[in-house]
C-alpha cells in the first residue's frame, strides 16, 4: 500500500466539520476504497476555541489558510474558507505554488478566477477538484467530465439552488408571498449570509459557469450569464403558471450555438410533470444532455453538511487513487474565450399584464403581437375584481428580438396597465 | 502528448459499430478529453462482409475474438459479443492474460464470472471496466464508485430494464392485458433473443448484482438475488395499484443488513408520485442512498447504440487519462462472501385476492391475516359481476414469515378463491 494521502483543511464550517468527521470514522472503509490511508495533518479555521463537535487534537493547528496551505506534511490543501477573494483565493494559490493539489467547494472563487486558477496548476503540476462546488452531494462534476467524456454536450440545464427552489414551491404550497417565504426561509437559516447571493441567482450562476467551461470546453465566463434572480416571481404568476401546467423554477441554462455560448439563469416555466417540474423543496436537479446519450437526469441534495462532504470525499479518494485531470476537463490551452450569444434563443414565452376594462382592449393586446411577430398559443382573461383583468398569454416560439419590440409595443395600446411580465418557457 | 491508446472492438453490433462511429468521428474532442489519441487497430465480429454504416478497412479483421484479444498492437479489450461464456469470457480472459485492460458490456458475465475475471485481472496487472453493463448510459458505475466513495452505501434501488418497464407502463396507459404488450413489444424488437432475460428480471438482475458488489464490498453473488419477473403481473393489479396511488414497477433493491445481503429484483409497488414512480417507457432509474449523502437519484436511457456507446467511451477515455481501479472499487481480497439474508426485510404488502360472496367473507379474511399477525392499513372490496369479489388489502409493515403465515392461511378461510396476489410497496 502506498503512504497515506495527508489533507490540510482549511475552514471548520459544517463542511469542513463533516469532512473531519468521515475521515476519522470510516478511516477502514476509506482506505480499502483508496488503496491507502487518507489522513489529516493540519486544519485552520478562524476561532480554535470553538467546539465543532469532533476533536481536533490530533492536527496540527493554523490560523492562517495560507501557512496550512504551504506546510510540508500536507499533499492536499481541502479549501473550505469560501469566499471568491481574499483568504480563500491566497491560500489556493499557497497551495498550489508549493506544489499541493487543491480541493475546494468555493464556486464563487472557480466562477470569477477559475481559468487563472486552472492556470496555475496546470503550470504547477497539479489539480484543483470542485465536486462538492456545484450541485452539493450530485457527482455531476464527474458525471459530466468523465461519465459523458464521450458526448458532444448538446445542453446542460437545472435547479442549482436549493434555497430559491425551496422558496418557489413554498410559495405555491401555502399560497404565500416572495416577501413572506424569504422571511420564513431566513429565519431558518436556509439562505447565504448575503441573500442576494441565493435569490439574486448569483450562487447557482456561479455553479452554471463551471459546467458550462467543462461542457463546452471554454474559459469559465461568469459576465456572460444572462442573470435574473427569483425577487420578482409573483405567488399570481405561480398560480397562473400552475393553471396551464407549468411550475415556475430558477432555471440554469446553457448551450453552445451558432449564435455563441448562451448562458441564462433565470426564472422560467418549465412543464409540471417533467422531471424539473416535479422538484420540489431544497433538492438539487441537473439535466445534462449529449449528442450519443441523450438526457441524463442527476437529483440529490444541493447543500448540507453531509452531501457536500460526501462530494468532498468523493474528489479526496480519486486523488488517493491517482486519478488526476486538467481542472476543467482539458488542459487550459484548449479552453477558448467563447463568445457569448449576442441574443437568447428563440422559445415560448408566458406574458402576464393587467388589461383595462375597456371593449377591444385584448384585440388591442393581439395586435400589438401580432405586428411584432409574437404568435400566440394559448391565452386566457381571468375574471377580477380590481380595474383591470389579468391576462396570460402563452406565446409560440418566438425570437428575443420579436419579444422585445412586443413588450416595447404594449404600452402604446393604451390598454395596459404597468410593466407586463415576460418568462421563458423552457422544453425540458 | 502520451502514445494513443489503441483499442481492439469484440463485436460489431449497435453498440460496436456505435463504438468505432464515435472513435471515428470525436477523434479531436476525445483526445482534447483525454490527453491522448483514441485509435482502434483491430476488430472481429461473426461476418465480414455486412454493412455497419462505418468504414471498417483502417483496422485489422479477426474472426475469432479471442485471436484479437491476443493481438500485440491492442493496449484495450473492448468486448461487446454478450453471454455469460464462450467466445465473450474466452476472450477477455485472454486479453487479461496477454496484458490487455478490458471494457465490456457484459452483465450477464460479470454477474456469473464477475469475481474469478477480477481476481485474474488483478493478478495481471490489469483493469475490468463495465459502466455499459449497468442502465446503459447512466455513468451509474461510476457514481457509486467515485463519486460516493465517501459513503457507507445504506441502499440500492432502481428501473434497471427498459423494456420491463415499457410494458409495464404500457399494459397502464392502453388498458391492455401482458400478453397482448408482450407480443407488441416483442414485435417491435425491443426484447432480447431470450425473452426471459428480460421479463423474468434476469437481465436487471446481472446489473443489481454488480452495484451490491462495489456498494458493500462483497462478491458478486447473482444467485443470492430472491428473483420474480413481470410475467404474473395482471392489468388488474397495474389498475387497483393506481388506484390507491402506486405504480408497479420491475424494482431492483439491494441493502446489506443485520440478517445479512439482501438483494430482491421483483415487481413491487412504488408511490405514483415518487420519482420511480414517475418513470414511464423504457426510461432507466437508479437511487443510491448513502448515509453522508442522502438520497441521489440518476435517470436515463438504459439501452440502445448511442447511449451504450457513450458509456463504453467513458471507460475509453477514463483508460486514456490512466484513470484505473479494482473492477469492483475494491481490492479482490476485501470481497467478502456476503451471507445472504434468510428473509425479506420487513414491509408493507399489497394483497389481492377473490373473495366468495358469502356472510362473513371479510371478517375471515382480517381474522386470518390478524391471527398471523398482518395489521391492516387499507382494505378495499369493489363492484363485481363475477361471483367473487375483488378485496384489495394495503398493510401496514410485517415481517415476511407473519406475510407467509397469512397467505398460507386465506385457503383455509374457505371464502378465498384462487391464489392472492402479494406484492411488496417499497418505500422510496
Amino acid at each position: 500500500m502506498s503512504d497515506p494521502l495527508r489533507l490540510g483543511i482549511a475552514g471548520l464550517g459544517t463542511v469542513g466539520a463533516g469532512v473531519v468527521k468521515i475521515v476519522r470514522q470510516k478511516a477502514a472503509l476509506l482506505s480499502a476504497r483508496a488503496g491507502r490511508e487518507i489522513t489529516i495533518s493540519a486544519v485552520s479555521a478562524r476561532s480554535r476555541d470553538k467546539d465543532r463537535g469532533v476533536p481536533l487534537n490530533d492536527y496540527a493547528w493554523e490560523d492562517d489558510p495560507v501557512a496550512l496551505a504551504k506546510r510540508d506534511d500536507i499533499d492536499v490543501f481541502v479549501e473550505l474558507v469560501g469566499g471568491e477573494d481574499g483568504p480563500a483565493k491566497d491560500a489556493v494559490e499557497a497551495a498550489l505554488t508549493s506544489g499541493k493539489d487543491v480541493i475546494t467547494a468555493n464556486k464563487a472563487m472557480l466562477a470569477m478566477h477559475g481559468h487563472a486558477l486552472a492556470e496555475l496548476a496546470e503550470a504547477q503540476g497539479r489539480v484543483i477538484r470542485f465536486e462538492a462546488a456545484v450541485a452539493g452531494g450530485i457527482p455531476v462534476i464527474k458525471a459530466l467530465t468523465e461519465g459523458l467524456a464521450g458526448n458532444d454536450i448538446t445542453r446542460i440545464m437545472g435547479v442549482m439552488n436549493g434555497s430559491c427552489n425551496y422558496i418557489l414551491t413554498r410559495m405555491e404550497s401555502a399560497g404565500l408571498t416572495y416577501e413572506e417565504v424569504f422571511a420564513e426561509a431566513d429565519g431558518l437559516g436556509y439562505l447565504e449570509a448575503d441573500p442576494q447571493l441565493d435569490v439574486g441567482g448569483i450562487d447557482a450562476a456561479h455553479k452554471l459557469a463551471l459546467l458550462s467551461s467543462i461542457a463546452f470546453g471554454t474559459q469559465v465566463n461568469f459576465a456572460g450569464i444572462a442573470l435574473e434572480g427569483i425577487e420578482n416571481v409573483t405567488i399570481e404568476d405561480i398560480k397562473h403558471a400552475a393553471d396551464m401546467g407549468f411550475k415556475i423554477k430558477l432555471l440554469g441554462s446553457t448551450q453552445m450555438t451558432a449564435r455563441g455560448l448562451e448562458q441564462s439563469m433565470a426564472p422560467c416555466l418549465v412543464p409540471a410533470t417533467s422531471p424539473l417540474g416535479q422538484l420540489d423543496g431544497g433538492t438539487n436537479m441537473i439535466v445534462l444532455e449529449g449528442d450519443q446519450v441523450g438526457q441524463i437526469v442527476l437529483r440529490g441534495p444541493g447543500a448540507g453538511e453531509g452531501p457536500t462532504a460526501s462530494a468532498v470525499l468523493s474528489d479526496v479518494v480519486d486523488l488517493a487513487r491517482g486519478i488526476r485531470l486538467p481542472v476543467f476537463g482539458q488542459p487550459c490551452a484548449n479552453l477558448v474565450a467563447a463568445k457569448v450569444a449576442s441574443a437568447a434563443k428563440p422559445a415560448p414565452y408566458y406574458l402576464r399584464m393587467a388589461l383595462q376594462d375597456k371593449p377591444g382592449a385584448l384585440a388591442k393586446v393581439a395586435t400589438a403581437l401580432g405586428d411584432a411577430g409574437v404568435s400566440i398559443d394559448r391565452m386566457r382573461q381571468y375574471d377580477h375584481s380590481e380595474p383591470t383583468a389579468p391576462v396570460l398569454i402563452v406565446t409560440h416560439t418566438v425570437s428575443s428580438d420579436a419579444l422585445a419590440k412586443a413588450l416595447s409595443a404594449l404600452p402604446g395600446t393604451g390598454v395596459v396597465t404597468g410593466t407586463p411580465v415576460a418568462l421563458r418557457i423552457e422544453q425540458v
